[in-house]
C-alpha cells in the first residue's frame, strides 16, 4: 500500500516536533514536508527547530527545507493531508485556505473547533461526528477540516464517555493541574512557576466546558446537538513539564459504585481499537489501583503498544462523592502534547484513512 | 501587664520553629521553654533544630535546653500555656496529660479535633465554640485543650464563613493544591515531586470534610451541632514550598453575584479584629482583582500589620459557576504553617487571653 | 538635609522594581520619577509594572506616570541622579546622553563597564577607582557614569578582596550556579530549566574574567591597571529563583590556612562600613561554619541591618585545595539582583554622596 | 549459549530497580533472584519495590520472592554472579562474605573500591586493572569482588582517559552539579532543594579525588599505582532528577587545541567497543557542538544502541582555559544511576564474561 503524503504546518514548535517524531516512521503516512512561518521558510528544519525532545531530530526531517504554509507549496510536495499545529493567531485562515484548495486538514488548534460543520474528534469518543464532513464536502469539494480538542479536554472526555454510555451524566465538575508544555516552549517563564502555581489559563475553562458538550453530544439532522450536561471547569498551571492532571467529579444519572465505574472504564474501547489503527492504544483508559496514582511523571507515557505511548488516559482514585447521591470522583491524567494534540490528530487521520475519508 | 509564660512542645520541627519565631518577641506571651522528644531533651535548641527559616534562629531560643514534654518539666518553667506541634503519633496522650495537669493546651495537631468537648477554632470563624471549654473545666479543672484545623481547612473555612452568614451554603466542592511543608520537612522526597504532582494526601480529604462541618456548625445545648453542608474535598500535593491553593465551588442557598461575594468577603471581620488581637490581620480575607491571583509565592505572606504576615487568606477569581444556578467559584490561598498551624494557634491563644480563659 | 532627587530608568523590569522598592523610603534619595521604554511612557507605573516582588507595589510609585528616558524628561523632575537598569541593547547611548546632559548616572548595565574612564565599583572593594571621575568631569562637566559589575562578579570580588590584601592572589578559578532572575523575568522558560540546568550563559564568562581583573586592579597615572591575575570562569544556570552560588578556587601568593582565610573575610570592611552608609551591611562577608552552607534560599537575603538585606556575600566551606600548594577553596553566595545589581548601585550612589561627588 | 544466572542484592532501591530493568531481558545474564534486607525477604518483589521508573515493573521480577543477601540463599538459585546495590552501611561485609563463598560480586557500592586487590572499573578506562583479580583468586578461590566508581567519578574518568592517552594530564579541577537520584529516593527532601541548591555532598569530593587517581593509574607488580595527578573536586547538589553535570578544567602535559581534544574524545573507544559487549555504547563519549549542551534532561539517556541508553558520557563546551597555558575546559554529563552505577556494573560483568573471568 502506498502511504499518504503528509505535511506538518507549524512544524518547528513543540507540538510540531511531536508530529515530526511520530510521522518519521509511520506505516500509513509519509512525511514529505515541514512548513512554518514565513520567517523560517527556506531554511533547513534542522537549523531552525530547537529540538526539545530527548534524543536527536529524526534524520529524515533534519535536512528538509521549511515550506511556507501555502496551498501551492504543499501541493508541490504531493501531500493531500496536512497536520496543523500553527499558532492560534494565524491558524484559522491558513487552515481554511488549505481546505478550500482541496487538502484534508487535521488540526489541533482552536480556530475551527466550534464551527457548525467541523467535527471535533477524539476517535474513541465520537468517531460518528465525522459524518459532518459530508456537509463540508457538499458540491464535490475534496478538502475539509477536522479538529481535535483542547489539550485539557482530551483526557476528560475520554474518561467521561464510558460513564455517559453506562450510567448517564448529569453534571461534571473538573479542576485541572496543567503542564507547562501546554503553553508552548516559552509560554511560562521559570520565574513565574518555580515554588508557585498560577490559578488561571486564559480561555481554557470556556473551551473545556463547550468542547466537552459538543463532543459528548450528537450529530443529528445535519447539525451538532451538544449534550445537555452542565460542565464547570477551573484551570490551574503547575510546575510539571508534560501531562495534565484533573480532579473530576461526575454526578451520574444512575447510581454506580466505584467498582462499576472502574469496570466500564477498563473495558472501554472505540473505533480505533476495533479498526486496529496503528496509533491506537490497546486500552484507551488505564485504571490504576494505587492510592496515589496517576502521577504525571510516572504515567504520562502510558499506552501500549510502543507507538501508542502517551495515548492512554490514566485514571485513579475512583471513589464515591460525599456531596452528591450519585457522585463519583476520580483523577485522570493524559499527555497534553500527545493525546491532547499531535497524537490525537494522527489517530484521527488514521481513522479518516480507515474509513476512506482521505 | 505580665506576659503569660508559654512552652512550645514539638519545637524542633518546621511548625515548631514558626512558633518559636512568632513567640520570640510576642507582646502577651513569653517563651520560657522549648520541648521535644526524649531523644532531643537535654540538648541545646540551637544544636538540635535545623533552622529552616530564612535568617537565623532567635538568640533567645538558641541557648534554651530542650525539655521533655512532661507536665513536671513544663510546670518547672512556670508556664501555664503550651502550644503543641507534636508529631501525630504521640500528640494525643501527651496533650491530654498536660491538660489533666492543669495546663492550657493549644494544639494544631489532629488528635483531639473531633472530640465532643474540644473546640476546633479559627478565631474569626467560630470563637463562640470556646464555650465548650466549660465542659472540659467542669469540676473546677484549670487545664483544657483547644485545637485548630488541618492546614487545608483553615483557609477554606475563613473564606466560607462570610458566605454562610450572608447567603447560606448548600454544598461545597473543593480541590486543593497543597504545599510541601504541610507534610513536614522530610515528608515529600524531591524525587517524588519535581516535574510531578501527587493526587493524594492520606486522611486529608476526610479531615477537610468533617472539620469544615464542625467549624461551620454550632455549639448548642452542650454539644457541637455540625453544619448540614455536604463537603467534597479532593487533595493534591504540588511542588510549592509554602501556601495551600484551593479551587472552591460553593452552591449558595440564595443567589449572589460575584461582586456581592467579593464584597462580603472584603468586609468580613471576626472577634480577633474586634478585640484588636496582636496577631490578627486587619482583614482576614483579601480579595484580589487580577485574573491570575492568588499565587502561593506572591501571596502566602499576605496580612497586615507585620505581625500578621501569613494570617490573611487571599481570594481571587470569584465568578459564577455554570453548573449550579446559585454556584460561585473562586480560588483561595492561605499559608499552611502560619494560618494553617502556628499562627492560627497563637491567635487562638490571644483570643483565650482576651476572653480571660487562660 | 534635603534628599537628592533620583529617577530610575528601566523601572518596570525586575531589577527596576528592586530599585523602586529600595528607594521608596531611602533616607538620602527621593524617588521623583520612573522612566522606561517609549512603549510604556505616559502610562501609570502601577498599570505597567507587573510587580514581581512579594507584597504590593509601593504606594508612592504606583501612581507615577512613566517618563521616557530622555535628558529633558529627567531634568523636568529636578533629578540630578539616575539609576539605570535599562535593557542591554539600549543602555549604552541613553546612559551616555544623560551623562552628557549633566546627570550623574549609576548603572548596573554592561555597556560602559570596561570604558577607560568609567569606574566599575563594588564600594567595599575599589572605592578608590572613583578617582577616574575626574577624567570624565574634565572641562567642568557635571555629569558622569559609574557602573557596577555583572551580577556574578559582585559576590566573587567581594570575597577575593580580603584575600588579595592579606595573602596576594596568583590565580582564580570559579564555577557558577546562577539564578534565573539574572536572565530577566522571561529570560529562562520553565520548559528549559525544570529537571535541568544549562551549562552556558552568553558572554558571562568573559565578563567575569575581565571585570574581576579591572576591579582588583588599580587606578594609576590616569588609567586603570588591571590586576595581573588569571581568572577562569565557567557559568551555569540552575533552577534557583534568586542568588548566585559560586565554587571558587584561589591560588594564593602566600600559603594560608582555612582559619586564616575565614578570619580575614570575617573582619573585612570597606569604605561603606567606615562611612556608615545607609545600605552598607555591617559585615560585607558573612562566613558560615555549617558544612552545607551557603544555600541560596536560606542565605540570599543575608545582611544587617534591615536596609542591607541581600547586600552581604555569604561564604562557606573554606578549605585547603589538594591540587595547589597554596590553594584555598570555598563557596560564595550573593543576591544577584540586590548586591549584584540594584543594591550595589544604591550603595555606590551613597558612596558618591558621602564623598561629595554628586 | 547458556546465560549466566545472576542475582541483584539491594534490588528494591532506585539503583536496584535499574538493575532489574536492565537484566530482565539481557542476552548473557538471566535474572534468577532479587535480594534485599531481612525486612523485605520473603515478600514478593512487586509488593515491596515502589517502582520509580516510568512504565511498569517487569513481569518476570514482579512475582519473585525476595531473598535474603546470604550466600546460601543465592547458591540455592544457581546464581554465580551477584550485582550489589546494597546500602553503604551493610554492603562491605555482605559483599565480602559472598565472594568468600565463591560468588563473583560486581558492586557499585563504596566499601571495597579502594581495597588493594579490588579493581575499580569503568570498562572503557581501565579494563587492564582486572588483572588484580589474580590476587583475589590466589589459592584457587572462585569468588571475587569488582567495583565501579562513585557516580560522579564515572563520567569524569571517561572524559579524562582519552586526554591522558593523547596529551598527558598535569592537574584536574572539577565542580559538580549532581542529580537528586544520587542520594537515593528519599535522600533529599523537596523542602531542601526547590528554589535552592546544596553546596555539599558528604564524602563525595574525597571519593572523586582518590578514585580518579586509582582508575587513571596502573596495575603493576601486583599493586595499584595511582596516577600522579592532583585532583580537586567541589560537589554540589542541584534540582535535577537524573544526570550529573560537571564543569571540568584539565591542565594538560602538552598543549592541545579544543578541536584536538574533541577529536580524541570522539574517536575514543575501549575494550567494550572492541569486544562488542551488549551494553557498550558505540561511542562512549559524545561531543556536542551546540553552545549550551550537554543538559541533563536532554542528554542523560545518550548512547546507542538502545540497550546502551544512558551509557555514553556527553561532552560539550570544549574550550581553552585562560588561566593555564595548557588548560582545557569542558562540561561533561553522565547518567548517575546508569553509567554511574547499574549500567557500568552490567558492562563490567559483560567484560568479565567476555574475558572468561566469571
Amino acid at each position: 500500500m502506498e502511504r499518504t503524503k503528509v505535511v506538518v504546518c507549524g512544524a518547528t514548535g513543540m507540538v510540531g516536533q511531536i508530529y515530526v517524531a511520530m510521522l518519521s516512521d509511520h506505516p500509513w503516512f509519509e512525511l514529505v514536508g515541514v512548513a512554518a512561518s514565513e520567517r523560517s521558510a527556506g531554511k533547513q528544519y534542522g537549523d531552525v527547530a530547537r529540538w526539545y525532545i530527548q534524543g536527536d531530530i529524526p534524520a529524515r526531517a533534519r535536512n528538509m527545507t521549511i515550506l511556507p504554509c501555502t496551498a501551492d507549496a504543499i501541493a508541490a510536495t504531493g501531500a493531500t493531508l496536512v497536520f496543523s499545529a500553527l499558532p492560534s493567531d494565524v491558524a484559522g485562515p491558513v487552515e481554511r485556505s488549505l481546505a478550500d484548495a482541496g487538502v484534508a486538514v487535521v488540526a489541533d488548534t482552536a480556530s475551527h473547533r466550534m464551527d457548525a460543520d467541523v467535527p471535533l474528534i477524539v476517535p474513541e469518543v465520537n468517531a460518528d461526528h465525522l459524518e459532518a464532513l459530508s456537509l463540508q464536502r457538499k458540491g464535490g469539494k475534496r478538502g475539509f477540516i477536522v479538529t481535535g480538542p483542547n489539550c485539557s479536554t482530551a483526557g476528560l472526555v475520554l474518561s467521561l464517555k464510558p460513564l455517559q454510555l453506562a450510567f448517564g451524566i448529569r453534571r461534571v465538575i473538573v479542576v485541572t493541574m496543567q503542564a507547562l508544555s501546554g503553553a508552548g516552549y516559552a509560554g511560562v517563564p521559570s520565574m513565574a512557576i518555580i515554588d508557585n502555581l498560577i490559578p488561571y489559563i486564559k480561555g481554557e475553562e470556556e473551551k473545556m466546558e463547550c468542547e466537552t458538550q459538543k463532543m459528548l453530544g450528537s450529530w443529528m439532522d445535519g447539525a451538532f446537538q451538544p449534550a445537555n450536561i452542565p460542565v464547570s471547569a477551573s484551570c490551574n498551571r503547575v510546575a510539571v513539564l508534560d501531562g495534565h492532571t484533573e480532579s473530576v467529579l461526575v454526578e451520574l444519572d444512575r447510581p454506580a459504585s466505584p467498582e462499576e465505574v472502574e469496570s466500564v472504564m477498563r473495558s472501554f474501547q472505540g473505533e480505533p481499537q476495533r479498526l486496529h489503527l496503528p496509533t491506537a492504544p490497546d486500552h484507551p483508559i488505564l485504571v490504576r489501583s494505587e492510592s496515589d496514582r496517576p502521577q504525571p511523571r510516572l504515567d504520562r507515557l502510558a499506552g501500549e503498544p510502543a507507538r501508542a505511548r502517551g495515548m492512554a488516559a490514566v485514571v485513579g482514585r475512583v471513589r464515591s462523592d460525599p456531596a452528591f447521591a450519585t457522585g463519583i470522583k476520580y483523577t485522570v491524567l493524559s499527555h497534553n502534547t500527545i493525546r491532547g494534540a499531535a497524537g490525537n490528530a494522527v489517530l484521527t487521520a488514521e481513522l479518516l484513512a480507515a474509513k476512506d475519508l482521505l
